[in-house]
């Protein structure tokens, strides 16, 4: 499954250390600290961030929805009409496309994501399809382009963070217009005002800071569709498009860390592991559990879905056979059978890197 | 000013590039998206988070703090006790001691910042020296402890979080124990459900997860004191504590970015500039641009202070003669007389790097 090119091609590294560019995105962006893996909802602040521009400054009470394109009727929101208006409450597994993209070698100059780039959060807003019928779409729309307000410089040219949804995904109910995180108007960072929210697909679909909805009747061919989130081997290759969620699972880091290399220490004796699995594609049936690096698993306690959309909690107790160094990782399967790889898969952009988290612990006595 | 040694130290790199171990700590800890700057209070999950360890799980209905050590009286607080004590809200500018580390070269192999750890928040808690009081310090006694609940191993050693204040820092009155920041209970990542804050000092010094006060008589001499948050330029050196924050001023990045170099594009014509300035020495007095790398300077317009500890603002318009590139900079200078400088000041640990922004910008047509 894991085809490494010979040479780095132009826009990867094979360093091993990463580039004062990734730093800068890095100390910008940021994941999720994986002992927050404890809590069924992730605290404020904790949820993961990728912000690709600057997060615009917004004006909230001129701040409008357009939604227009091939439409009967154009709409204008404000901030108010959108709270108005029916009103779902519902918690979001939510994960960036650019998952792992740092366990890849060579690796895409991008955001270098190790394991943490996750996150559920409990969001509230309207749902999208309501609106998409009240603007009535015209016979020929293929696809709703959502725009945010951010904007900045990619692939050589002027940029406005843009992406296109099929109807049949815009359409489906789950799909809303976001106004809220955790109970709070939702911070600068995830969107204020207003973002789109598209369950089980990775986190560059969910439009941040949105300030436009457009029917269009043919296929959008913006920068974030066709020049990026597209799962391939080679720079020539047209690729397919990265959009639903893979399957992957997380475990708390057991015991205690070494400040400088998170290098893991447990003391002798049962040792309660627990985690969180989730899909785009579906439940997960089953997460697994070894302690020997992947060569023999054990099953986990799984526990039942808390939301459709949600990650799934899993907890199990290992058994250290003596003290030691042992290598732990958790591996999940969904409902659609897929099933975490041991080694992450390689592609041209490093996305969607799922293979199984792999955490060194030393069992001392 | 600027020593640097002629090999790199042991636990210090000279690579430009970021190692492993860095990278799993900045994909934890996270710094302030610089044009969050905008915000005279940083939203939550903006703030810059450092967690030396990890984030204890703590069960707030049967946590207590614990005052003892040289004392009269020992006292044991619910956060109820606490939240029933008087209360003082109050903006304080906080930042990272390991602040610009990733600046310096050779490096100390820790959280590799740049320019991000910052934040600014409102802080509501209620002041130490009163409790102090009322435990009754006993005439020998020196420092006072503050103990967390994140544990970890650094130095060889297990570690659970803990720093000493001198008894005349300790009774300032802005020292508080905070269980608010801005209006809500404390995120876990800073402090839930108690926390120091020493105005004025680096954030090492304002303890998260609070769980003891100790009055000791002799100084306390902890990792996190004498191993630490130590100005020095050779290992041998017993070197200074690093306490007061250093002034410092850092602007909002203008125009629009680039998204994996962050270099930044301007419009032809009058740009606005702004940001803030501070320093832990006393107030701001001066904020000059420069827009040639620092060779020329002009003052800037500087707000008046919106609280004791909190950062200024100050704003400037700044005529590019023409397109092309420019280096921006700002300097900031305190009542106490200190000036940002130029270049980064070498030290071993990589603390208080305070020299001016460099914000590379292209102007064009």
């Amino acid at each position: 499954m894991t085809t490494r090119p010979s040479e780095a091609p132009s826009g990867t590294t094979e360093s091993d250390q990463i580039t004062r560019e990734e730093l800068q995105l890095t100390t910008r962006n940021h994941g999720m600290l994986l002992e927050a893996l404890r809590y069924d909802v992730t605290p404020l602040g904790m949820h993961y961030v990728l912000v690709h521009y600057d997060i615009p400054a917004v004006d909230e009470p001129t701040w409008q929805l357009q939604i227009g394109g091939q439409v009967r009727r154009r709409i204008q929101l404000s901030l108010a009409d959108l709270r108005a208006r029916p009103r779902i409450v519902q918690q979001i597994t939510m994960e960036c496309a650019g998952t792992g993209r740092a366990r890849l070698s060579p690796r895409a100059l991008s955001q270098p994501w190790l394991h943490e780039a996750i996150g559920n959060a409990e969001w509230a807003g309207t749902p999208l399809a309501p609106l998409l019928d009240e603007a009535g779409l015209l016979d020929d729309v293929v696809e709703i382009v959502f725009t945010g307000l951010d904007r900045g410089i990619e692939g050589g040219h002027d940029q406005v963070y843009e992406r296109s949804l099929p109807i049949t995904e815009a359409r489906r109910e789950e799909v809303v217009l976001a106004y809220e995180m955790n109970g709070q108007p939702l911070p600068p960072q995830h969107g204020l005002p207003l973002r789109l929210l598209v369950p089980g697909w990775y986190g560059m679909t969910s439009v941040k800071w949105l300030s436009r909805i457009t029917a269009v009747s043919e296929r959008f061919e913006g920068y974030q569709q066709t020049g990026a989130y597209l799962w391939r081997q080679h720079p020539d290759e047209q690729g397919e498009p990265v959009d639903h969620i893979a399957v992957r699972s997380l475990m708390i880091p057991p015991g205690i860390p070494e400040f400088l290399t998170r290098h893991r220490y447990v003391e002798r004796g049962p040792c309660q592991l627990s985690g969180r699995a989730w899909s785009g594609s579906g439940p997960i049936v089953r997460v697994e559990l070894s302690a020997d690096g992947g060569r023999s698993w054990t099953d986990t306690l799984l526990c039942q879905p808390i939301a459709p959309h949600a990650w799934q909690a899993w907890t199990s107790t290992w058994q250290p056979p003596g003290i030691g160094d042992y290598e732990l990782c958790c591996r999940a399967t969904d409902a659609a059978g897929n099933t975490q790889p041991l080694q992450p898969v390689w592609n041209l952009g490093g996305y969607a890197v799922n293979a199984v988290q792999r955490v060194p612990v030393t069992v001392r006595g």
